[in-house]
């Protein structure tokens, strides 16, 4: 399917996604640390979506789209490896919609047990894109759900952009414009809404992605000028391991500057930084941000860098395991 | 040694060390959870003292203590399984003195990392409040060294305090005022303070103290009338295994209405809690006064409860073994 113009959202798509959901999204805090800032030679703001409804910033989004379902919607239904499932079931509950999330079994049990306990159905599936849409598929055909999809789609693109509206003017209320705004990329719903955002009120802020090196569908598809529609995710970040959706690179190509890529030791060093120094609980996806600041320094020294943790949902007990052996130095 | 009354800390000392140490230490948020809410019965906020400056409480004392020492002290020395120690040795890093901290073995390694990180000499000891005594001594027989002592001194009972004069601050902003203060207690020095800025400001706050059951010289101490000076602590709790100062038990006495314990379990029930729904990285003792709440509920149902968040400094590779085995269902 080609993409056609007016399928893609716009900055006035999130400005209203922002009356949309007014009221039952937080507008979350910027936090900082001298510390991290020490380290990294920059001057960042940390945007706490992990403090946001659900733990993730997918609130915004799920909450926007079901502000404009079709009259007489009676279930939703979507895909996802956790935190737009939860967003969803939540938003459902909220509203006396039913609704089924379709999980890959990969899925972190804390992510499922949230679905679950906002009340959604759960129908688990293998881990590829393919495993997903097609039991996706196979819900729709049976009970009739409307599907809210978990990041190409412009409602939810708009909602998630809201939380660069929030950026934006937090930073104003400090007395400055952000050089750069770093926000984790995976199917590039956060990506592309804080794109369009910034783009329409801050043309001088420049946005970055950051993904996983083991899931760099994003920079491929933006530096080769192709959209990448296939890999094979090697991340500890699941919540990074989806492909850029179709409007998602077609607005990310023409509103966010580059992609960057960050190791897996860097996403655990990042996470072990923000727990350690910030005390905030954020899941491994939401350190992405910090540790392309942290793996590319150069390009982030003496810059006013906002970098959005996205999300704070994941299972206590693999912690052991991501932090073993490296021990931090403060 | 008889307590002498001009040596007990009042009120007084409480509003003066606030403005000792104004500016110099944060003035922490109060974070509340609806689900927290929903599962106890209780309206609670949470005071972050783990979003404090060296992620404790002990920031506070440390740094009055440093307002008021005798003339030429060029080195200051403590013992401390861990917070005080790193207060004291950041405290004394911002006034360029020397600082020595004598820590337990068996004081976690984040906790050494920070005392070593903020420039302090370290010197190791065994487990009993008698070993540390005795390896502080050597240290001042050799240094000269001006002892700030972690609870029982009059000026880190009322540096400790200032956290009840935001805590009731905080409430009346928000236009109530707390029917429950509850506050973990190890030495006491925190809960002594909160009991003396409470018991000048807010007389019709019951102020709580909560401790491990497998540490309960407080709640001895309180409700037997006769001050318990040594136990063998068995709590995952190590901020609170040192039993109460003697200062502290005396203004505790007539300050704090009950100190109530709590199992082990508890502990890391309220601190998964902590952790999966404010998303705050918080210390096992900083969950204790949580769990008091959980396993005592029928005493703070409808009540609105201020319950102090002391730290979170803790080494994450013990995480896992915490955790183990409960799932929770949210």
């Amino acid at each position: 399917m080609a993409t056609e113009q007016h399928d893609l959202p716009t900055s006035a798509d999130v400005f209203s996604a922002a009356q949309n959901i007014a009221g039952q999204v937080h507008c979350t805090p910027l936090m900082r640390s001298r510390q991290i800032d020490a380290l990294t030679g920059a001057n960042l703001w940390f945007k706490c979506e992990h403090l946001q409804k659900v733990g993730a910033f997918k609130a915004r989004g799920a909450c926007n789209a079901l502000t404009q379902l079709p009259a007489g919607t009676r279930r939703v239904a979507t895909h996802s490896s956790g935190n737009h499932g939860a967003a969803l079931a939540w938003a459902a509950a909220t509203r006396g919609l039913a609704c089924t999330v379709v999980m890959p079994e990969t899925a972190p049990r804390a992510k499922r047990a949230a679905v679950a306990g906002y009340g959604a159905d759960i129908v688990i599936c293998g881990p590829t894109q393919e495993d997903r849409e097609r039991a996706l598929e196979a819900v729709v055909a049976d009970s009739g759900a409307h599907v809210v999809p978990p990041f190409d789609d412009r409602r939810i693109i708009a909602g998630q952009g809201t939380v660069a509206l929030e950026i934006l003017q937090q930073c104003r209320e400090r007395g400055f414009a952000p050089d750069m705004v770093v926000a984790p990329v995976g199917g590039g719903g956060l990506l592309a809404g804080v794109g369009l955002a910034v783009a329409a009120l801050a043309p001088d802020t420049i946005v970055l992605g950051a993904e996983p090196a083991g899931a760099d569908d994003a920079q491929r598809s933006l530096r080769g000028g192709v959209h990448v529609t296939a890999q094979q995710p090697q991340t500890l970040a699941d919540g990074l391991r989806t492909t850029l959706g179709r409007r998602n690179y077609a607005v990310v190509c023409h509103t966010v500057r580059d992609v960057i890529t960050v190791s897996e030791q860097g996403i655990v060093d990042a996470m072990r930084l923000l727990w350690t120094r910030t005390k905030q609980l954020v899941e491994p996806s939401a350190a992405v941000a910090l540790a392309a600041v942290m793996e590319h320094s150069a390009r982030f020294r003496n810059r006013n860098v906002v970098a959005v943790l996205t999300g704070g949902n994941m299972d206590l007990d693999r912690v052991a395991d991501l932090f073993a052996g490296g021990e931090e130095t403060p």
